[in-house]
Formats: structure tokens, C-alpha cells, sequence
């Protein structure tokens, strides 16, 4: 029989909700010979604030001991800016070696976007999420006086560069456009654009059916709200694409509805899913947080896990929820349930 | 009397066509007593292709002897990424000690805007010129092989932070809604992110009157296409104000209308006013280009110069060809002449 291991870290703010109704759907779809071990985490501001802690190594050890994570959101206004991002979610990107950062954009039909005239939206971000600026590089010399000098250092390398190259090829080469677009800035960022734009060249060769396209990262926000349409897959590097796929919620009809996955390809690591959004401190606690995007997460865990016709029920009971939406404001609880009802719902018709 | 000694830059692509036409309006809203001189430089891919030179020290002596310059595109596909954008126009920037980026963007009457519902967009984005990611800082280790290291790094000092963000918080105390927002990414880039919010904080008790707020880049673009009235002035770094001030052209009906002023508010050394598109290549002669970025970025120019009815006058000008735009389409040289007319009329019912 089947199993899977799945460590869940609800954290902070609105966390713990979507994360709740992310298991509730998980439950719900999974055939019943798998059986379902979920651990739980208490990692965040709340572990922090007792014990100085944010990601203990005996933590990590048995975090690792899973088939995937399930990250609720990492963040809160009470602990310093940078120790909970730092120290725990992107410690989990580096130390689980999650180079691609998998981040899918879809406008849904009845979705409401902020952009007029309803493009086409359905593209995917793989983003780079073990190099660039993002390696904690860098450091201050003279710090909180007026001769303070700070520095932030993009590490990027070929061995790197191509891997997460050659996993956006593959996907590009599995849908039906074959279209993969690179996003960079190499007319100021010289050396990491050069590199960036020297591998894709190069790996490109090996995927003739791809067509391939190059854009600087400030003309791809342009196209982002004036021709999203033209997008099918896009690579880039892991500052750019936390910009861009932010945007990219934006115009797909909100960050409530954004999937993540933290994938490690090689299944050395087990990779973690996690919706967009943040804590969100300001609305935790009153119901009104969207489990969508947590959701949409698990149906990324389930594909990520073979799990191929489960992930698309899951997608296809959002995709229904999404277009079934009236003017009635839903709690978080009461969204998880109408998903878990269209799921299975689909097993009986289906 | 008075005289204004003007190096132009007509650069690459549409840079010639569009300065042409910022060049005829400087011309009918100088008063008769004010002397123009300009003076030409020829930079840019041509003379790179014939010399391999991209801004000898001869020429930078010389447009150095100048109140102002006026620079239309730089870059072109014939030249290597890079090449011209470090070796000429970010040159420029950093030699001239160009700190202040000034960005507006204004949600003209009648403009098309991507975004549904016609939000009130008036802000003002005061990008950092000299420093961040762009000082060149970085270089590349085993370059072209398997085993090569990139490396990019951003350099920030409290002397740079302090000066643009105190240009800042004057830009905003003198604007109605006294509001200024700062944009870093500082749960990630801790070093930098952390001087910016310090500085920013330290400044801003000198500034009792201005309400401040932080935004992570990421999710200001998500407000740029949700909330862009939410933002009145905007201070932010090199890079994240490249990004984010194409968004905001995008938004704002186009990057045919983003002005920019790279300004050295000592006086020190001559400031340059550009339109934020680049050359165009693909429209370079076909009379398609839209100069009004550029005559709008004239209208930045006067104001520096102390000319500021002058600026009001082109500014008025181009609101109002905006408004009266049908679905004619005009040349660059027809757009040109229109605002011209318009400018003289204003001068004889004024
Ligand atoms: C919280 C933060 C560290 C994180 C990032 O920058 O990657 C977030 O914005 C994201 O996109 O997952
Ligand atoms: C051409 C390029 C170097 C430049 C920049 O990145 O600053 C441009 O994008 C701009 O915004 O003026």
C-alpha cells in the first residue's frame, strides 16, 4: 500500500487557516489505499518569540525525513525583518536545494482582473530559488554610521544556471506552445545576465521545438499587463522572479489565488509547496483569508508526487469554484468545504 | 540675458526622431531673451561601429561644459548587451553623479490604460542613480565553462541612501498628499534593505508632516496594477526603480509617455533628461515613434533650469493633445508640430 510522509508547516498570520483547508482537500482526494502521515511543525514568529529559534538543525534533520512539505506562510511584524525570511523559509530553499521555484499563472474563467479587455493568461515562472541575490551574500561595514557601506551579492553559476535552464526546457517542451522565454537584465547586469544568456543559448540547442524569446526584466513587467498572453514559460533568476510572479498573481486575479512549489527535481530533498501569499497579520483570525492558493499548492505537491489525476481534480474543482463564485463572501472554512464537496463530487460522476 | 547651453544626444534607433521633436518645442516656449545654444554629440552604436569608442574622455570633458543635456535612445542589436548601456548612457549617469532618477507618472484624460477602471494615477518615483546593482561591481570567474561563477554586486552607502532619500521627502513635503513610500526588499536583502529603512526612518523625523510607508518591491507591483492612487512619491533603489517605473509607464498609458530626469541637484555637474523607452529598432524610421516622453522630459528639464512656467506651458501642451487624440494616426514629426501650435496658442491666450 501507499503512503505519504508529509511534514506541514501551517507558521504565521492566516497560515495555520489555509494550510487547514489545504489538508481538508488533501484528505478528500486522495485514493484510499494511500494513507496519509502528516507531522506538524511549530516553526515561526510564535517558536521565535519563546525561544529564539527558527529552523533547528534536529528540526531540518527530521523535515527532511518526508516525501513533501506543506508551508502555510513565514512573517510577522513582531520579529525583525529578514530573521523569520532568512532563517527559516529560505534556509528550507537552500538547505532542501528547491532550485526550482515552480510558480503557475492562469486567469481563470469569471475571474475578475485588474487588467481591462480579459487577456489569455496561462504561463509558468520557473524561478531559480538557490542563487542570486538570494544567497545571503554581502554584509555592512560601519553600520548605523554616516560612512555605513552595504553590500548585497548575486551569486550565480553555470552549474546552477543550467539546471534550472534545462528543467524550464523540459516543461516548455511538454506544452502545447512550446514557448520559453528568458528574463534577465543583462545590459547593466553583465556578468550573471551573460552567463544566464550564454547557457540558455546553448541548452536551447538541445530542444529545437522550442522557441525561445529574451526580454529585459523591466520590459517584461510591460508585457506582463499589456500582452500576457505572449508568455508560455519563463526562466529566470530568483530576485526577478519573486518580482514578477507577484505581478504576475496581480494580473490573474489576485495573490489569494497564486501556487508555489519548491521543487528539488532530483528527489534528494523533499520539495515544498507553499501558496504566494504572505501571514497576512492584518486579516489572521477572521475568516476572510482565501485558501485557494493553498490549495492550488496541493494539487502541485500531488503532481509533484505522481499523483497526476488527483493534482486535476483538485485544479478542476478551483477551476469550478472560481467560475461558480456569486457576490456572497465566503469564510476561509467555508471555501475549503465547497472544494472538498466538488472534489468528491467529481469521484462519483467521474 | 539669459542663455541655455544644451549637449543633445540624439543616440540610437528612435533617439534621433524623438529629440528632433523635444528640440522644436524647447524652441517655441523659450522667451525670445533666452539664448539657446546646443551642441551635438555623436554617441552611440554608429560611432562605436567606426571607432569601437563609446564615450571618450575628451567628450565627457566637453558635455560637462554644458547646463543641460538632452539624450534620446541608447542601445541597438548590432552591439553587444551591455556595451553602450555601461559604456555610455550609465556613464553618464555615474559620472555626472545623476542621484536623483526622477520618474513621474500621471494617468493622463483619455490615455488608454491597461488596467479596468481608470484609477487616478499621479506619482512620482525618485530612483536612485548611482549606486545598487548598477555601479559594476561583480566579474565572472572560468567564464564559458562548466565550472564558472557570476558574480553581481549591489553597493549602498549611507551618504548615497541619505541624499536621494532627503531629495525625496522634500519632493513629497512640497506635493499635497505629503506621502512617501519607500520600496527595498528588505526581508531578504537585509544589508542593503536594512540601510535604506534606517536612513529612511532617521530622515523622515525631519519631516513631521510627510506620512511614510514600506512596501517589499513584490508587492508594490501588485499595487501598481490594484492601487496604483495609493502611492504619491516613491523612493527606491537602481534597480528595483528600473523595474518598477516601466510597470508604471505600462499602467499609465504607455512607455510612449514615461519621462525621466537624471538630476544632480548640487548643480555640480549637468543633469540629462531622457524618455524612459529605449531606441525602438524595430520602428527607427518609420515615423511611428511617439515623442511626447521625450517633450514631456523637456518639460523636466526646464523646471531644472528654473523655468517653470515654461514646463507647465509643454506640460499643459501635452495634456491636451492627449485629451484631443483621435484614432488618427499621426507621424512623430506631426505629434511634434501639434504640440508646437499648441504651445504658441498658449503663449498668446496666456
Ligand atoms: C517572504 C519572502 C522571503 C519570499 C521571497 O522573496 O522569495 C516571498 O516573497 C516569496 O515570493 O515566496
Ligand atoms: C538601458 C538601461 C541601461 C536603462 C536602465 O536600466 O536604467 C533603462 O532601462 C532605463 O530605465 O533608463
Amino acid at each position: 500500500s501507499r503512503s505519504i510522509r508529509l511534514a506541514v508547516i501551517p507558521g504565521d498570520g492566516i497560515g495555520p487557516e489555509v494550510v487547514a483547508q489545504g489538508l481538508k482537500v488533501l484528505g478528500s482526494v486522495l485514493p484510499s489505499d494511500v494513507k496519509l502521515e502528516t507531522r506538524e511543525y511549530d516553526l515561526g514568529a510564535r517558536r521565535w518569540h519563546a525561544t529564539g529559534e527558527t529552523l533547528p538543525d534536529a528540526e531540518l534533520a527530521s523535515l527532511k525525513q518526508h516525501d513533501a512539505i506543506l508551508l502555510g506562510a513565514i512573517g510577522d511584524p513582531t520579529v525583525p525583518s529578514g530573521v523569520l525570511e532568512r532563517g527559516l523559509l529560505l534556509k528550507l530553499r537552500f538547505a532542501f536545494d528547491h532550485y526550482v521555484n515552480l510558480r503557475p499563472s492562469k486567469l481563470f474563467p469569471h475571474t475578475v482582473s485588474p487588467l481591462a479587455g480579459r487577456p489569455e493568461i496561462d504561463f509558468v515562472v520557473v524561478r531559480e530559488g538557490t542563487e542570486g541575490p538570494y544567497t545571503g551574500n554581502g554584509g555592512s561595514l560601519r553600520t548605523g554610521t554616516p560612512a555605513e557601506v552595504a553590500t548585497e551579492v548575486s551569486v550565480n553559476t553555470a552549474y546552477g544556471v543550467e539546471r534550472v535552464v534545462r528543467d524550464a526546457y523540459e516543461r516548455a517542451q511538454a506544452r502545447p506552445r512550446r514557448k520559453l522565454t528568458l528574463v534577465h537584465k543583462n545590459n547593466v547586469l553583465v556578468h550573471a545576465g551573460h552567463l544566464w544568456r550564454r547557457v540558455f543559448d546553448r541548452v536551447g540547442r538541445e530542444y529545437p521545438e522550442v522557441t525561445t524569446d529574451y526580454l529585459h526584466v523591466d520590459a517584461a513587467t510591460i508585457f506582463f499587463v499589456t500582452q500576457p498572453e505572449r508568455f508560455d514559460v519563463i526562466v529566470t533568476d530568483n530576485l526577478f522572479g519573486d518580482i514578477l510572479t507577484d505581478l504576475a498573481a496581480a494580473v490573474t486575479g489576485g495573490i489569494g489565488l497564486a501556487a508555489s512549489g519548491n521543487i528539488n527535481p532530483t528527489g534528494a530533498f523533499p520539495s515544498m509547496f507553499e501558496p504566494v501569499h504572505g501571514s497576512a497579520p492584518d486579516i489572521a483570525g477572521t475568516g476572510k483569508a482565501d485558501p485557494t492558493a493553498t490549495v492550488l499548492s496541493v494539487a502541485l505537491l500531488l503532481r509533484h508526487l505522481g499523483y497526476e489525476a488527483e493534482a486535476a481534480r483538485v485544479e478542476t474543482a478551483v477551476a469550478e469554484d472560481i467560475t461558480g463564485r456569486g457576490s456572497v463572501v465566503r469564510t476561509t472554512d467555508q471555501v475549503g468545504d465547497a472544494l472538498v464537496s466538488r472534489v468528491l463530487a467529481s469521484v462519483q460522476t467521474g
